[in-house]
Order: C-alpha cells, then structure tokens, then sequence
C-alpha cells in the first residue's frame, strides 16, 4: 500500500505528489465504518490540510460498479473522469461517462457508477459545502508582487 | 474555438464532456478585464451551476511561463496535474511538479507557475472559499434508495 508524503509545505501551502495516475490502483483506502479495504481509492484532503474541499482519486477495475446508491448531507460533489469510461446514474437519469466528463451532483442527488468497459475507469471527485462560494476568478483573485525564484537558478 | 454543451441535465445534476483531454488546447477563455483569449483554458462552474466550486482546466504549452503572481481574496485553490511536468512557485518555495501532484495554495499564498519541459503541461484548479467545509465522506453521505437503470438496458 502506497504512502502519501508532503513534499512542499509553507505557511501558505502543502503540495504532494501521488505519482503516475496509472499507478492509482497502488493506494487503498480504510473504510471507517465498514472496516473494509478499497483498493485503488486514495483521499486527499487531510494531508493537504484544506478548508473547503475533500478530493479524492479513484481508479475503477473494468467490468466493476457501486453495489449502491449514495446521497450527502450539505455537500455537493463534483466527478472529473481522467481516464477510461463507464456509466453515471443520478436519480433517473443514466448516461455514459468517458475521459473529460464532468458530473456535479447536489446533494439530494442519488448516485451511483459502473465500469462497464475493458479498460481502469479513473476519476476524481471533489466534496465542497453546498451554496459556499461566493465569488470567483477576477473578483476574487488580485495580482501580487513576489520575487521570481526560477529566474536565480 | 471549442464549445461546451451540456450532455445530461436534471433536478439535482449537470453533466458536460470536455472530450479528451489532449484536446484541452482548442478551448478558450476570454478574460473579462484584460479582454484577452487565453487559448488552450477552460472555466467549468458556471454550465455545471455549481454553488461550491470554480473549476479550470489549463494546457499550458512547452516553455511557456505565467508572467505574474496572484494572491485572492477569499478563496482557496487546488491545483491537480494530470499531464507532464513544471515548476511552481508559492512565496518563497519553488518546487517541481509533474503528473499526480496536487498542490493547496491559501488566499493569501503568492503564486506562480511555469512549464519548464517540451511537453504540454495540463492540469486543472479547484477554487472554493477557505474554511467552508464542515464535514465531508462518511459524515456527509448516506446510503439512497434508487432503482438501477442498467440493470434494466
């Protein structure tokens, strides 16, 4: 079972690095409740030290799906498929997924995936609280002065 | 100039597909103060109407540097690299990047970033407003009812 380090942190960041997205499969995850290994899930939040996002990678084995269907509490969920395809089921609606897919889902949304293909199914999904930003891009960034590292090297 | 569509839309979702992500480059973005067409970058929040997050995808080509830093007001950013490698730059850390680093930079964190090989760099940033989330996986989700429509095809 891979391990995530911290490979650059500051008083204004943290940044790790997961390796080659194909080697996904490598990382599992402990299911808290169900005290059951997931193999090939990896969260990402904690080690980041985030406020306001629990992402998480997955990579998906062909010829798999959710035994179940799933809803949140407060938190939207955004999935970004990197690699692969399968299909998504919200609610009634199901519809293919392919790499370049992204699916937001509100909370009330009842959800669930499959693998239907020969090939890793992988994707990322993104938790933040429902209704939480306010604003974005040019109102919320501002340009700032800093000193160029890469220019002394 | 490519176009986004939705391609599943209902009550509690939307879902869109950016198409393989080679292809990143033939999007772009027209940035709303300095009226200029940033090729090869794509805003996602907005046709997905997420209330959470602002999502981009960026190919940022060979050799290729942001001209400036930037700081933000409220929000935190994410940034994911899904495709070749870089250097990025937070106050006064500079470390390298490449596929699988995810890097969390705070409002206030003066950024920067550069594509410093002969490959296109791709990777996308997850903006969400600092301190926002409250609780998240097995806190947040629960199991739904649903019936399987793929079961049915």
């Amino acid at each position: 079972m891979k391990e995530l380090k911290i490979n650059s942190e500051g008083i204004n960041h943290s940044a790790i690095n997961l390796g080659s997205l194909d080697e996904l499969k490598d990382y599992s995850y402990m299911h808290p409740k169900r005290k059951q290994e997931v193999k090939g899930k990896v969260f990402i939040g904690e080690i980041l030290k985030s406020s306001s996002a629990e992402i998480s990678f997955t990579v998906f084995p062909p010829h798999t799906e959710m035994p179940f269907f799933h809803q949140h509490k407060n938190n939207e969920e955004i999935y970004v498929v990197i690699k692969g395809s399968g299909q998504f089921q919200i609610d009634d609606s199901l519809f293919d997924i392919s790499e370049g897919s992204v699916i937001r889902v509100s909370p009330e949304g009842k959800r669930t995936y499959r693998n239907n293909s020969d090939s890793p199914l992988t994707f990322l999904c993104i938790q933040n609280k429902m209704g939480s930003l306010d604003q974005f891009n040019v109102e919320d960034g501002c340009l700032a002065e800093c000193e160029n590292l890469w220019e002394k090297e």
